[in-house]
């Protein structure tokens, strides 16, 4: 009875199910649009994945609509042991790969192999960025807060102190994966900040 | 320049995109695994999408895996206006079907009109429960809070007492759309509670 010491598939898939619950304890630095209470990661996935059901006629190639909405539910899972890197530390950034590394080894290894690889080489390839599927999620992943940040009168912009060049630089790839919707945050949800002094403008 | 009276297509799914974040601050009844603090809808459609992905699987018909997550990720907007409507609050239900049409009315209008139509299609699809991809959406809408009353030790369920009856009656078509999960969701997270006496046996 050698299986009877292994767990079976659908326990291991059930193990995995209950553990990434813990998603949703784990809070981001964006506001939700009441600017009441900060944004948790699976909030922020569950947005993503409808924006891309509906903004997918904007990607600069043709995309599968499955495979990003797949990345983007799965991306933030190793914060459950990593916790959120914001965009802005750049401390955390520096040690932000290994501590990411060491949380997929072992949340994605909680489900049977075939269904653990699939998804850990879907956060691979958002985490590399190059394919039109991982451009497009990173897309959603970059205008999502910034849209949310406008609407709250740039709450988070402002308590952070958040400069021009910061999202420039965060954003140098965006409108590789949507020209269009890259050109639609600058111009609503970013230049009307800086105008009125939301966002500094260090970059003059 | 009969246009610029109209939104842009852009600015309407902009518009929808912002007024779904509302979806976030509609609290279910189910509490999380921490047993903290009870779910919101946005959580509860991101956990039911990845669960689709990992449990496809097991459906009784073959099944399109991005309808069914899209038809979860979008099911609950109604509740924006409509609020949740507890499984087994008899009354609220009397009226849940006439709140949630206005509320559909309103808030898929909100889209460009192609998209405003097939998101509120899905919708009514999710309803029927007609289809194999919306009998397996019920499966999930039904396994997950399960799952997690379980793991809270049936908080929620001592807390308002529930019978057995409402579970098996509220699961009635469960394993039309999986037997398989159906048996296991019985065998797993129902039956223990009801030896233990935190779910109400009323049937015997
Ligand atoms: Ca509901």
């Amino acid at each position: 009875m050698e299986e009877k010491l292994e767990k079976s598939r659908i326990d291991r898939q059930f193990d995995f199910i209950r553990e990434i619950d813990k998603e949703k304890f784990i809070t981001r630095q964006t506001f939700l649009s009441d600017a009441k209470r900060r944004e948790n990661d699976a909030e922020h996935a569950w947005h993503m994945a409808i924006m891309t059901l509906l903004l997918s006629e904007y990607a600069n190639e043709e995309i599968d609509v499955l495979r990003v909405i797949s990345m983007l539910l799965i991306h933030d899972l190793v914060e459950i042991d990593a916790g959120d890197t914001y965009a802005y530390d750049e401390e955390g950034k520096q040690t932000q790969r290994v501590r990411e590394v060491k949380a997929a080894d072992r949340i994605y290894g909680i489900l049977p192999e075939d269904q653990g690889k699939k998804l850990r080489a879907l956060w691979e390839e958002f985490e590399e960025a190059e394919t039109p599927e991982a451009k497009f999620a990173h897309v959603m992943d970059n205008v999502q807060p910034a849209m949310l940040n406008a609407h709250t009168e740039g709450k988070d912009w402002i308590a952070k102190g958040v400069r021009l060049s910061q999202i420039l630089e965060r954003n140098a790839h965006t409108a590789e994966g949507s020209q269009k919707l890259w050109d639609y945050a600058y111009t609503n949800f970013i230049e009307p900040n800086v105008k009125t002094g939301k966002i500094k403008d260090d970059t003059k």
